[in-house]
């Protein structure tokens, strides 16, 4: 395997951390060799491999959807309410609706939305760095997880052919689904419980429950990513943390907490300065997004 | 890959029914030709891939450590008391401990305990035939997965080694955990919630959950898997439907009721009259274990 796969990476730090780990945990002849099965590494996905600004993918997709259902809410209106009030965007949006419906509106939506300002389709606004990094973990024998805040099914919808991934390998937050026997046969329909929101310290218990191994590498970017990379950081084996810093206004944006629900980065930027490789997006990337589709 | 791949199995209905779907479903010319990524089979656990009487394994390694633990309980008090008395049983015998200690627990009774009346470890009480075809599944391009009432934490203590499954792949019941950062770093307790009993209709959104794929083999022995086998069936691809009969009262159990819970096997031995392939253990199966380990 000849040549920089990681192109969009400067010869930085992070880079270099990045390739002496790879090299250290995949030679056989190290003493920091890990097997393939035990090479796990997990990511999250807003703000880490996408943009989040100004507002998460999916939740520009919950507000056009409740207007497109005669229930219009606005963003200045999600920001007064807070949670609650997201919470009821949610169940709005994506309850009361067969999981095979749900699919294909988000992929409509994704298909035909254009992100605000840069006039991109959504899943082109995925950083090409990060899609280097991910296809350079997969040559090397890893399998790659999300693990996120969004919503698994919505994230599904574009993540296998982004990322490269394998549903089963994108999990997120849940919603409760029900199984019926429908006019048209069996079907699973989304209802408005909420099972599981993959946020801090549900993460390791997300992690537990769908790989059932502990990872050896993670990639977050805001204080909600701060247990699965604790967790990951504790493995016996030799780790890498990943800590993505927004530092690109021109680029992509600068800031030091996520929209909407404001979960800052002061803890995980504490816990990076103890080791963890931290991503400045401005210095350690020569490009930010792919060439315009 | 010549030779029989499934010698454990006679020459009757159920294995010309098995080699059938294989080959329509692998064969690039064929019609009903399934890309692999696609090829997901999902199995039941208990009285499916492995005995599940006198009573499921994991129910007697909760009698033993629960005597261990010194609140002995008897099956008879078990049996008196139903649900709510199993319910206390894996509350006490499932939590309040670190999935570490867990796993170490399972694995030392896994390898101690013996079947009573057969002699062998509980891991050697796996059905011989069911091996060859999990075997046959995944060198035809198949991912095979296990969806089953037991508990995910017990079963991946054994599946990964007996089945050939990577943990990931082995999905049953979930008791909550929590993380926390205890003495000797982080860690994830096991608690007394149960987040999910994955039996009957929380099948499909179990499978909808963890793979995000529709299965198109199902295999399961009661009303429990009812569900799981009507979701695989609707799929659009061809699909295979197999039911497992206990009707060996000398070399396993004759049954049509499973143990302690009850779950009946009616509908789905109805189901199974509407085309899915039942298979006879006495009449289908050569060898139902492996040799004396």
């Amino acid at each position: 395997m000849g040549g920089d796969q990681l192109p969009s990476w400067r010869e930085t730090a992070a880079k270099q951390s990045i390739a002496e780990f790879v090299a250290a945990v995949t030679s056989p002849e190290s003493a920091d060799f890990v097997a393939p099965p035990e090479r796990i590494a997990v990511f999250d996905n807003d703000g880490t491999l996408w943009t989040e600004q100004p507002v998460y993918a999916q939740l520009a997709f919950a507000l056009d959807r409740a207007a497109e259902l005669g229930h219009p809410v606005s963003l200045e209106q999600l920001r007064a309410g807070g949670m609650p009030t997201l919470v009821d965007l949610v169940k709005l949006t994506h309850a009361g609706i067969t999981t095979d419906e749900f699919e294909a509106s988000c992929r409509r939506w994704l298909a035909a939305a254009r992100h605000p300002p840069f006039g991109r389709p959504y899943p082109a606004m995925v950083y090409q760095p990060m899609l280097e990094l991910l296809a350079l973990l997969g040559r090397h024998g890893f399998s790659c997880w999300i693990f996120s805040g969004g919503g698994t099914d919505f994230m599904r919808a574009f993540a296998s052919e982004v990322y490269g991934l394998p549903p089963h390998r994108v999990i997120g937050s849940v919603g409760a689904t029900e199984f019926r026997i429908g006019a048209d046969g069996p079907e699973l329909v989304k209802n408005a419980a909420i099972d599981v929101i993959n946020d801090g310290p549900q993460q390791p218990s997300s992690i537990h429950r769908h790989v059932g191994q502990r990872p050896i590498v993670a990639a977050g970017n805001t204080d909600g990513d701060l247990a699965m990379l604790q967790w990951t950081a504790a493995s016996p084996h030799r780790t890498l943390q990943l800590v993505v810093r927004h530092t690109d206004g021109d680029r992509e944006y600068a800031y030091d907490r996520d929209p909407i629900l404001g979960s800052g980065t002061g803890q995980i930027h504490a816990a990076a300065e103890q080791g963890w490789t931290v991503i400045d997006m401005a210095a350690d990337w020569s490009t930010v997004y792919s060439p315009a589709p």
